[in-house]
């Protein structure tokens, strides 16, 4: 009696069930970036790629390049709505109006498109690689990754039958519900939900989020769950876009710094900062300083730096990075109090609350909250940990710039088995910054 | 664009959502025990009530009894549809057609009512009792029970919003899976559902059976789930409907011989396997021997009883009586491994798996799983285990004949818990049937 024949007839002849539905559905701090190349470096060409660092997962078998593709083309589709350019517009972020010049809104809504890019096959991994001008390569980033990660969950739906699905989903919730109790015991937490790129699935992050939002900031005075760099969740559910900046902003100014000297090539990662305070300020003065390695950042920067609101910490065991910058902070005569330490590493619930636990009355500590949030379905597969069945594990991918005007781009890190760029040019890249030789950390996702 | 207009017209204005929607919704046993009294003992009038034995469970409180009204005059409302009786009259049960006369099935359709009733508030609980015909009242108590359990579910959903519901379930199917997992590992099994009288609701049991069905029964050589007690869902899925007798008959036949003899009142106890043979045979011929003690039972049974075909435990140490029927058999000169021990108080899934162990290779063994397959939702709360709340725990709600022809009933049981009537009518059943004081065990469900 109750038949909803066009739904039933729409499941049953779709073309294609979009992964990316928005232009929105990005990090929050691809847009501040883009805004920030856009002014900046509007004639710079890139190359980037997408890299699969969990070689055992066999990409390449599990999705075809044919369907990839048409999520990609899909994308290239999509245009920002009205409302959103709007809302990007009126909206305050971080306390901010006019985050966003009306000059940049103006280029997104019709000048912006995303670049070219090929798909290979390399040893059963699928490659993507991207080139054009750096405003046209930097959006694919978030959406190339979550297209991906999202027909790796396809393809190993696709593989159960209703019930095993239900099951999938019910230990899936049973798990995320479990952490939020815990999160929920523990007073003045702030956390950000940091998993777009490696979501099991657009729906699954939204109903992270929403949990996540109903749970923990019942009570007004103490909103533990700060918001979302989702911006299109943010957008949708009336929560807090959240984020600033990433590796490739001094990757690409020191790769086309290093046509000069050693120094030059040092002295890029400070120059991003300077770059960034011209259009941003407040809680967007975040500094990611393990590019080329924490340490001799910290040492090298130059007095300004140490008046930005906080650091991030992505690449380093979080309490290290953390006693290193309250070390530091105390030493240039900076008040811990009023700066703020963010980690965001492969964080899961019991890291939050231990980091918490060390840091919170020393610095404003928040935690963004990545992949086993939004896709921790370890364990969860309703036939157990057989042989040869497509799983669900998170997998560690990432896209970078892989070279900027012709001039390929390094990445030290704090973790070895995060470095990146050839050989020789890393060897430079050593010795410009005098990274030391640091331990290798086991990376999760 | 989707919108299902006449679904949400619906959902928001229905007058009741009835928790019994088939007269079939009820233990197949009632079935052929209507039969056994429409044939036997067509003006015998009874009394019944539902009672709860666990206390702290203040249903009263809960559940409105007007609404209760409303549920069970929706029952009353009920026929049993066409396609029904030819179901029942043309469907093989345990391999045996037209196990239904079809001048019972007439009077199913034509004549068959169900008797008036009260309900009264008492200590907080809700009683309701059953007055009429013997086969005027006997349907009740499942649909009693069950309406009542899924009325007591419903108030505690109300408390909860959506997420909130969503969490409840996603856990409870995480346990049911976790069980079922384990069973998937013992080879050999035989369970069927006995979970329709304390259900959590009725689709909550439809999704279990479904669960079990489809998890257990992927090998057509090795089929653990047998099938169902309840009649709808056996009819609807196509699975074996599963049961055979309870203890209202000994109970009601012991109150009428009571009018004689002490002798008398003990040969009841054998009067009613005498007659249940007339009407059914094979499988069906399972002895439930607890009513007055299993012990004294299997004592004085008459010869014709060794040849039935097997015994349902209900109300002791399954391990103990399985092994006195086995000591029983071999003394009879009965070979055990052709008979037949069904389990069928309390279980959850380790016990069947350890019973099962234990039985398996001398006798066949098979699992009746009630309350712990459809209803448990122990520690499945959102909100965790805080005071005051409605919770979803199953509680031990029964429903028992009072009297019959004027006379009270008396059940003796192996477990002196489950005793009831009234005190001197138990003393004198104590001393006709030389029942032993035995020890208390704890009632679960």
């Amino acid at each position: 009696m109750n038949v909803n024949f066009a739904e039933r007839a729409h499941n049953h002849n779709f073309k294609l069930d979009p992964i990316v539905r928005s232009l929105l559905d990005t990090d929050f701090y691809k847009l501040l970036m883009l805004q920030f190349v856009w002014k900046n470096f509007p004639t710079t060409h890139v190359t980037s790629e997408v890299h699969n660092r969990t070689v055992r997962v066999r990409l390449a078998e599990r999705i075809s390049a044919e369907a990839l593709r048409d999520q990609m083309e899909h994308v290239r589709g999509l245009r920002f709505l009205k409302s959103e350019l709007v809302w990007l517009a009126g909206n305050s972020f971080y306390g901010t109006r006019q985050i966003f010049e009306p000059a940049f809104l103006d280029w997104l809504e019709h000048k912006h498109r995303l670049s070219d890019y090929e798909i290979h096959e390399e040893d059963g991994q699928l490659i993507l690689r991207f080139s054009g001008l750096w405003s046209e390569v930097t959006m694919w980033e978030v959406y190339a990754l979550a297209i991906v990660s999202e027909m790796k969950t396809r393809a190993a739906l696709a593989e159960l039958n209703e019930l095993e699905l239900d099951v999938l989903y019910a230990r899936a919730k049973t798990r995320l519900w479990d952490k939020i109790e815990l999160l929920r015991k523990v007073p003045g937490l702030r956390i950000s939900d940091f998993g777009t790129r490696r979501r099991h699935s657009f729906l699954w992050q939204e109903y992270c989020v929403q949990a996540m939002d109903a749970a923990l900031n019942t009570n007004a005075a103490d909103q533990r769950f700060v918001g979302t760099s989702n911006t299109a969740l943010a957008y949708k559910h009336n929560l807090e876009a959240i984020g600033t900046n990433a590796h490739e902003l001094p990757m690409v100014l020191a790769a086309i710094a290093s046509r000069g000297s050693d120094e030059e090539l040092r002295q890029s990662q400070y120059r991003v900062l300077e770059l960034w305070q011209r259009s941003y300020g407040g809680e967007l003065l975040i500094m990611l300083p393990d590019t080329f390695g924490t340490t001799q950042f910290l040492e090298g920067a130059p007095p300004f730096v140490t008046r930005w609101t906080g650091e991030r910490v992505d690449s380093k065991d979080p309490f290290i990075a953390g006693e290193e910058y309250l070390t530091w902070l105390e030493q240039r005569g900076e008040d811990p109090r009023k700066k703020r330490l963010i980690a965001s590493d492969g964080l899961d619930a019991n890291t939050i609350v231990r980091l918490h636990e060390h840091f919170s009355q020393r610095i404003r500590f928040s935690a963004g909250w990545g992949t086993l949030l939004t896709n921790d379905f370890r364990d969860c597969h309703p036939r157990g940990p057989e042989e040869g069945q497509a799983t669900f594990e998170p997998i560690s991918m990432v896209c970078k710039i892989t070279s900027a005007d012709g001039i390929p781009t390094v990445k030290l890190s704090d973790n070895p088995g995060k470095a990146s760029g050839p050989a020789e040019l890393v060897e430079r890249y050593r010795k410009a910054f005098g990274s030391p030789v640091l331990e290798e950390l086991p990376i999760l996702v």
